[in-house]
């Protein structure tokens, strides 16, 4: 398989720590965001919407989206699981996973940050957009995780909430959000941080990292 | 059950969609969003994020995130089916769903245009944010089924993709964006708007309609 994404990119981060977690090895190529290589026709080709990651199967057949990609990872790979059995349960895991890539991510990504800036604004004012959705999203998902028993975002085994929390986090670092109020997030991001599979997707560490 | 929503809101008529496909009654409670219902407390207290939909379960659970909620109805009512049986053709319907779900919906609703109009635009300049947002979105969404057979977004039956497409097109309108380089979508919205159970779920058949 081949991951078409970005170091720095948090959605591309979730579908490196799935596949990972699931022990698939993968090839990666590099979308330089800032530039944008990901508008160009060659990637367009690729994906329609001209955003990281793609997942390219060796037959060479196509998936966009990362939640539908770790969603296929579940289906195709189911162990370790991602998501708990209980349907129940299942919809707590992916109502916050979907907090984070649909209300938080999608809405501080570059391509927002560049229609800020093209609405007149500076940098820092764009970057200032970032912070505040970063930090009222997370303090939501903080509240999410009220009453439930750690030390991942849902028991004792990580889930698909965690592999959305953990590159968020890092996302709200870098727009300097405060994470002193998300102390049950924190912890999580703790105990994702303590498996080699998590450790190994982690932005630094990828072939492409600046 | 009791959906909380707003007839407007294109992640409450995604629910009330599926609810409606899985024969399931329910029940509503209505928010006005331009008011700031969802951010009092009585309703954050339903659901943190302070969004629209939450499914009030007859024994009280609460369930957010619309995807999450369509993902448990499918699990829990498996007839008739929104997503296919095969993985890759289920990971394209979600891919679908969630371009919409992530990355077009959430940049063009309230709490985004107030975003923008905080940083001193005005009520006209938001709505071609909102209109570019849609305009820009469903330009991929329609590449994303070139080649793929209708007269639903994939084959002849209704899925996920269809349920998320159906509610983004009148938003897509009210902004006023161009539908016609959408034959395609249009082709599947025709489709879906001929069932009774889309028809019954649209805004304007809602207690609350204004």
């Amino acid at each position: 398989m081949r991951l078409h994404g970005f170091f720095r990119s948090g959605a591309s981060y979730r579908v490196r720590i799935a596949l990972g977690m699931k022990g698939i090895p993968f090839e990666q190529t590099s979308y330089m965001l800032r530039r944008g290589d990901q508008k160009q026709p060659g990637y367009v080709a690729l994906n329609p919407q001209g955003l990281v990651p793609t997942l390219e199967l060796d037959d060479g057949t196509l998936m966009t989206q990362s939640i539908a990609i770790l969603e296929w990872l579940e289906e195709t790979h189911p162990e370790p699981a991602m998501l708990p059995k209980d349907p129940m349960q299942r919809a707590r895991v992916r109502a916050f996973a979907l907090a984070i890539a649909c209300d938080i991510h999608p809405v501080q990504n570059i391509g927002v940050l560049n229609a800020v800036k093209a609405l007149g604004h500076t940098e820092p004012e764009a970057n200032e957009w970032a912070r505040r959705v970063n930090s009222e999203g997370l303090d939501a998902c903080e509240k999410m995780l009220a009453g439930v028993k750690g030390p991942f975002c849902f028991g004792d085994k990580p889930t698909m909430a965690d592999i959305c929390l953990v590159p968020q986090l890092v996302n709200a670092r870098r727009f300097h959000a405060d994470t002193s109020n998300w102390p049950r997030l924190l912890e999580a991001e703790a105990a994702c941080n303590a498996l080699p599979y998590f450790v190994a997707a982690a932005p630094e560490r990828q072939p492409d990292a600046e």
